[in-house]
């Protein structure tokens, strides 16, 4: 009973990169916001719905000072908004934010967004669950190849890979799966920066990437953020050129 | 060049069940429609951005005659929107509609939506991905029990699962997983018709799953649509109550 009292701090999901994937709900919240605490990558059209005299605030990489802030803007009184791109449960540190929110005597809203992962891959035509590619799809971080490599054990025709912040780690990672009885021809894309004017795809396949140079793996860094896609899906969008 | 001069159908995702979810992109789309053929789980409120003498049209299951219906009203002329629940790529017949549209000569634009994956769990606070429970998160059918077993032949603590269309297999989902070495007390939630007014979960654990009666399993396919996760998020939403 008490719960649904608190005041409400809203976590919100701003989407892939432009302002059209901003969802009718996230729009309302925006237009009743004292305080914005927007992520860096967070397209600053988002933020036109926003009253004038709204503050916005571009936040850093800092966890504890975004949690600060959170925290001090919803104890002044004031209807804080966290933007955040894609969708806040898909990311590293939404929960936790959730968490600081309710700790500190405020109930957490999260107002789903459309999530990069999905909607990039479908500017691409590269389906994550289709009849006709897959019945699986497993997406996991590729920023810790210890991890990464703990994690993914098998190879199954019929699933696809999404692995996210993997750039760093790519020559890792390709070269991991075929030690893993990946087939060496799987295919495999580099979706950059997907949704936004500078979008770009990469399309190959696991031999060929592991036969690049260092100077590529260096290039290739500069494309982030990027989404990699391993599996049959790949040349879904082969089909529309 | 040619190719950006035919005339473009749209496949529009609604997101999951209520209307907030509607990116603006696809409120647009809809506002400009002459023909929506929509699925069946579609919230019908969506339909009321359209122009009053918009043909509407409930669209069954059976593909070839969604196909027929898309290429017949976009040969004559229409504007057509193929309104899909959830995201249009995250389905079984998203990428053949895209295929029979380009195929009949027309430009399919995949419209993004709010995918129900991620904004269910997010509803009841279970993360995809975060740092708090997992680096990898394996979404995948489980209505067809042969292909589920063949594809999911590992446990991870860090990995959670989604699977789809479940509830008719649950008893074999359980018993398989079980006997593929998840440790019997890993958490299972059920999450039935999630971001509408009759949503409701079930938590428990693959041990107490397995224990259940016939009647049980009887019951819980009255919860369809559902989505079952699996793995240490499930818990997350402990910390909100």
């Amino acid at each position: 009973m008490e719960q649904t009292e608190k005041r409400k701090v809203y976590l919100v999901g701003a989407g892939p990169g432009d302002t059209d994937h901003l969802t009718l709900k996230a729009v309302i919240v925006l237009k009743h916001a004292d305080v914005v605490l927007y992520d860096d990558l967070v397209n600053k059209e988002c933020l036109s719905s926003c009253k004038e005299d709204a503050i916005k605030i571009c936040v850093g990489e800092k966890q504890e000072e975004i949690n600060h802030l959170i925290v001090m803007y919803a104890k002044a009184g004031k209807r804080v908004v966290r933007l955040k791109t894609g969708t806040p449960f898909v990311s590293n540190s939404g929960f936790e934010e959730a968490k600081t929110i309710a700790d500190a005597g405020f109930e957490p809203v999260i107002v789903s967004g459309v999530s990069s992962i999905t909607s990039v891959t479908e500017q691409f035509m590269m389906p994550l669950l289709d009849i006709q590619f897959n019945d699986s799809c497993r997406t996991i971080n590729g920023d810790n190849i210890d991890l990464f490599s703990d994690i993914i054990t098998t190879y199954h025709p019929r699933e696809s890979l999404v692995i996210l912040m993997g750039l760093e780690n790519l020559k890792n990672i390709v070269e991991y799966l075929i030690s893993s009885d990946f087939p060496v021809d799987t295919p495999l894309a580099i979706l950059s920066k997907g949704t936004t004017p500078n979008e770009s795809k990469i399309v190959s396949t696991l031999h060929e990437i592991s036969q690049q140079n260092e100077n590529f793996f260096i290039d290739v860094k500069t494309l982030t953020p990027a989404i990699i896609v391993v599996g049959a899906t790949v040349n879904g969008w082969n089909h529309f050129n």
